[in-house]
C-alpha cells in the first residue's frame, strides 16, 4: 500500500480522541448538544478565546459550517465576497447559491483578500437594486492555496469590514495550521475580535468529524440553533462532537496536531528548496506545492500517492502534497529519501 | 443519576461499533464515501435487500436524510403528504418547506397513511396551476406513535402510489424497531419493491451517527450524490459512516439492537396491562404511551426521567417511554418494580 | 354570452384609467418605479394614510405581493399563520413555501384570525429549536369568505401581534371592498397604525394589474426594492402601475368602485333573504354564498356564470356570486328576475 | 424636457396596443391566460414560427421570464452557463442564485458564447460531486452589448448543446431588435429548432409590459404553468398580456418596430463612422457604443440624456445610445445636428 499524501482526512482520529469515546459511552446524556461534554468543550473554548461574549456551535463537517453561517446571516438580497480559489466558490457544489445566495469571486495570487482586492466589488455593485449587495467576507485561513493570513492583514481586512458594515467569515478548516505555521504571529483569542464568525476545523485535524463554529458578534448569533436544526446538521448524539472537541482543546492537542502536519510539510519543503526544486507558491502550512520534471513524478507517484495539481509546460508539472495530523517522520523521510534517489541520478 | 426513558439515542455506540473504529483508525482511506468500509457495508445491504438494483448513500441523520431526499425527487411546484404526526410535520423545524417544498398534513389516529388517507388530498388539489401538485407520501416505519406497518398495509399503499404516480418514501429512523416488533411480518428485503425510497436509522439503533438511505426505483438515483454534497451532507471522513453500517450488518447486529429495544419496552407494557393500566394507543414497538394518575407518575419521576405526553384529565396524563438498544434488563426491572411499589399501596 | 358572476377580474379596467393611459403614453419617464406617476400616486396615498412614515411599492399582483413581503421580512426558520382559508395557504401553488417558510394553518368558521386562534399556535412551537418560530399573522380583509375585520377587532388583534413581537400582514386584494362594506367602521388611515404590512389590491377593482404594497413599519422598509428586484417584480415600464394607482386615488375611485361591488352583491342578498334562501355565511361585501335547490341552480346557471363552492346535501349546494367594480345594476335586475321567475313556479 | 436616448421602456405603448386594450375592455374573459386573446396570440405566434410543439407562456417581464424558466428546467445541483455581460449575472439583483443555482460566467468580448467559450467550463466542472454540473446555456439576441447571433453561429452552439445535453434557452429582450438588423440571417421560425425556450421581448418593442415564453423542447413543457404560479407571475387579467400579443403578431408590428428602433441607432452611427467617431464595439441593433471626447460629450448631455458607459482615458469615454421603436426621425436629426455643430467647431 502507497503512502498518501492526498489529503489530510485519510485516517480515523487521533487515538485520545477513540479513547474518550470509548471511555464515555455508556453515560446517558442529553442530545442535540446538550450533553455535559459538549457544554464543557465550548466552555474551554471560550477560555481560550478569552471571549465570554462569543457562542460555539458544533457541526459535522466544512460545507455545512459554511453553508449554515452564510444563509443565516444574510438577507435574500446580499451576496458573499469570496477569493476564486475560495472552496465555497468552486468545491461545494453550489451549497451557497442553493441557499439563495450569490458568491463573488474575486482573482487572488495566493488565495487571501485584502480591503484593495474588495473595493472595486463594492464599487461596482452600486446600481440598487438591480445588483446583489456585497455584505459578507469569505476567507479561509489557512487558504485553499495553504497560505495564511498574518495579523497585520487580519486587521486591516477586519478593520475595512466594519467600517463597509460587511460581516467577516472566516473558514478555519485548516485554522490549526494557519496558527501554528512558523510564520505566523496571529494568535487563536485574537480571532475573537479580528472576525464576526470563525469555524475550528475539527475533520482535517484529528477528529472523525466536527468544525466548531464561533459567533463573536452578538448581534449574529440570535436563534441561530434554529439554522442548525432546518438544514439537518443538529446531531441527536451530540456528544459525539463534544467529546471529540473536548479532548482537542481541554490541553493543547489541538494546536500539536496542527503543528506537526506543518513540520512534516515543511520537511519536505527544506529538502526540495535545498535540491532547488521550485514551487507554485510559498506556503509556510501541510500543503506544499513543488514543480517536478515529469520522470521524477512518475517515479514518486510508484510508491506515493498525490494529485497533480498543474500542469507546468509539457516537462513540469506542480504536485500537491498534504500532510497531516497523523503523518509520521518515517512517512517524509521515505519520501525525502526516495525523491533523493531519483533526482541524484 | 435517574435512569432515563425519554430517548433512544442517550448513550454513545454499541460497542462492536467503538471497537470497530479503534481498529481500522489507521488505515488509509480514500475521503467522500468511497473508502473500503462504506464499498463493503453498501454491497453487504444490498445482499441482504437481495436487489442489485437499489442504490445506498450514507448521511449522518435523519432531518437530513429527509430533506435532501424530498428536494431531490420533487420539481419546484411539488409537495409531500404526510401524517401530521410526521417528524417532518412538526419537528424538524421546517427543513422541507426551507427547500422549497409544501408538507400537506393528514391527522391520522396511529400515525399511518393508507389509500382513503391520500384520497381527499389529491382530489382536493385538482385547481391546476394554482395549488401544489401532491407528489410524494412520506410515512414513518415504527412512527413517532410506535405503530408499525404490516405488509398487506405497505403492500396497499405501494399499489395506490404506483397507480397514481406517488412516490413512496419510509422514514426508516426507527426501522429495525418495526421490523422486529413481535407483530411484524414484514421482511426487510421487501422494502426493495415496495418503496421508492427508504432509510435505515442508524443513530436511534445503536451507531453514533448514520442513516443509510436506499434508493430502489432507478429512475430516482441519477445524480444523488450532488444533492449530498450540495445540503452538506457528504462527510469527508465517510469511513465513520461505513463503518458503523458495516458493524450493524455484517451480521445482525442491526436486528438483534432493534429486538433489545422492543423486548424492553413490551416487558413494561405486560406488566401495566396486567396491572390494567390503559394506553394512549396500541404500540408493539419501543416506545409505549401509558396513561398514568398523576400521583403516579410524579412517584416515578423521582426516579427515572421520561416526558408527560399528553394531559387526559385533571389526574391523568399519558407519558412516553422508550427504550432502546441498550436499555439492560435491570433498567426496566427496577422501573417495573418502582412501579409495582406505588401501586400497590 | 352569460353575464358572469364568477370572479371581480374579468373585465378590463375602469375607462378612466385606460383613458389616464392612453393620455400619458408618450411621456418619455424614467424606468423602474422612479416616474412622475408613480412617485405621485404613492404621495397621494401617503397623504390619505396620513402616515409619512410609511413606504409605498408597487407590484403586479397578489401572490406576487405576498411572497415577496413574507419572505422579504422572516428569518428562514421563521414561519407564516393564516386561516386555512388563506390565499396563501391554498390558492398560490406554495409560492411562500417556495421562499423557505412553512405556513401554518388555523381553521376559522369566517376566515378571520382573532388572538385567540393564535395563541395555541404559540404554545405548540415552544419545542426550540426543533420548530419553526412563528413570526408573521396573514390575514385578508375582506376575506376569502366574504367577510370583514371590524376596528375593534383589528385592534385586539393588531395588540395582540405587537405584544408577542409578530408581524401583522393584510392581504388588500377586496381592502376596497371591505371599507366599504356597509358594516364597515375600519378607516382606510387607521392600516397605517394598525397593520405593519398591508397592501392596496388594484387588480380586483378597476386596475388592469397591480397592487400597492404598504409598509407602515418603518423597521421592515430597509432594502425592501432589492427584493422586489429579485423576485422579478420590478417593471420596467414602471408608469403602467403608477398610472393606474394615480387614477384609482386622485379622487376617491377606488372607494367608489369597491362600494359598487358591494351594493350589487347586496342587492342580490336581500332579495334572496327576502325569499328565504340561507346563506352559508354571513357577508357584507362582494361575495355571497348562497345555499340553492340543484333544480334552481341549474336554471340559474343556463344564464349567468359562477361556481358551485360546496355541497350542502343531495338536494341543495352553495354556490358563490361575485360581483364587482364594472357590474351593472341591469346585470343584478337581471340575475334577480330570472330567480324570481324559477322560485315563484 | 431633454430627448432621451438612456432606454427603449421610456415611453408607453404603441398606439395600436392601447386602442386594442380600450377596445376589449368590456369583454367578459376567464382569468389567468385562458382568455380568448391569450389564446389567439398563441396560435399565431406558433403558426409563424411554424412549430405545432411549441408551447407559449406570456409573462410580465425579463428577469422573472428568466428566473422562472431556469429554476424550472434545472435540477437543484445543476447550473447556468452565460457570458459575463449576460442580464441574469449582474443585473437581476441575483435572482437565479435566488431559485438555488449558480451562474458561471464566461468572459467574452462581444457578449456572445460559442462552443469554445464553453467547453473549459465543462471541462473545469469534472469533479462530481464536489462542483455544479453546468446544463443550462444562457444566451441573450440580441446580446446586452447590443450585437446579435448570425445563423451559422447559432447553429453551431445549438448542435454543440445537443451533443453535450446542454438545454440552450436565449433571453429575447430584444429579440425584435435582433431579427431585423440589417446583418441578420437568422429567421424568426428558425428559432424553434435551433433553441429549446427562448423569449419574445415586449416590454423593450412596443408593449406595456410582457414578454412570451416559447417552450420548444417538449421534454421541458410539463406542468410549466404551476411554475409561473408559484413564482406569482401568473396575472390574473391575462388578457391584458394576450391583447398586447396579438396586436403586436396579428400582422408584423412586432418586426416593424424592431426596425425602426435599428434604423434610428444606425443613423447616428453612419454619422458618426463618417466623421470618424470610433465605436467600443460594432453593432447593428438598437444599442450603440460612440467613444467621445468629454468636452463633446458635455455638450450633448445639455439636450440629451444617455449613459456614460465606460471612461477610456482622460478624455475620453464611451457612452450608450438606445432607440427604441418610438424613437422619431426627428429625434434623431436633433442629435445628429447638435452633434455636427459640437464637433465642427
Amino acid at each position: 500500500m502507497k503512502i498518501s499524501f492526498k489529503n489530510d482526512y485519510s485516517e480515523g482520529a487521533h487515538p485520545n480522541i477513540l479513547q474518550a469515546l470509548v471511555n464515555y459511552n455508556e453515560d446517558q446524556q442529553p442530545g442535540y448538544g446538550e450533553d455535559f461534554y459538549s457544554v464543557k468543550a465550548k466552555e474551554i473554548i471560550k477560555s481560550k478565546l478569552k471571549s465570554e461574549k462569543s457562542e460555539i456551535f458544533f457541526v459535522s463537517g466544512g460545507t455545512q459550517a459554511n453553508l449554515i453561517v452564510i444563509s443565516s446571516l444574510l438577507k435574500p438580497y446580499q451576496a458573499v465576497i469570496s477569493a476564486t480559489s475560495g472552496h465555497i466558490l468552486n468545491n461545494e457544489t453550489g451549497a451557497i447559491e442553493a441557499t439563495g445566495h450569490k458568491v463573488l469571486g474575486i482573482e487572488t495570487a495566493d488565495g487571501k483578500l485584502c480591503p484593495s482586492d474588495i473595493i472595486p466589488v463594492l464599487e461596482g455593485h452600486k446600481n440598487v437594486p438591480h445588483q446583489v449587495m456585497p455584505k459578507l467576507v469569505y476567507i479561509s485561513n489557512s487558504t485553499e492555496l495553504g497560505t495564511i493570513y498574518q495579523l497585520e492583514e487580519l486587521q486591516e481586512l477586519s478593520k475595512f469590514c466594519k467600517e463597509n458594515k460587511l460581516i467577516l467569515f472566516m473558514d478555519g478548516a485548516r485554522l490549526a495550521q494557519a496558527l501554528t505555521s512558523e510564520i505566523n504571529d496571529l494568535k487563536f483569542e485574537q480571532l475573537a475580535d479580528l472576525t464576526d464568525v470563525f469555524y475550528i476545523g475539527g475533520t482535517k485535524n484529528g477528529a472523525l468529524l466536527g468544525e466548531g463554529i464561533v459567533i463573536n458578534n452578538p448581534n449574529l448569533q440570535e436563534d441561530f440553533a434554529f439554522n442548525i436544526k432546518q438544514k439537518g446538521a443538529l446531531l441527536a448524539k451530540g456528544r459525539v462532537l463534544g467529546i471529540q472537541f473536548l479532548e482537542l482543546f481541554k490541553d493543547d492537542l489541538y494546536f500539536e496536531l496542527g503543528k506537526n502536519a506543518n513540520v512534516q510539510a515543511m520537511k519536505i519543503k527544506k529538502f526540495m528548496t535545498e535540491n532547488e526544486i521550485q514551487f507554485l507558491s510559498d506556503t509556510s502550512t501541510n500543503q506544499i506545492f513543488p514543480i517536478l520534471e515529469n520522470s521524477v513524478r512518475e517515479k514518486l507517484s510508484e510508491h506515493f500517492e498525490f494529485y497533480v495539481w498543474q500542469k507546468i509546460d509539457e516537462t513540469q508539472s506542480a504536485i500537491r502534497l498534504i500532510t497531516s495530523w497523523n503523518t509520521k517522520d518515517f512517512m517524509t523521510d521515505e519520501f525525502i529519501n526516495s525523491l533523493y534517489e531519483i533526482i541524484r541520478k
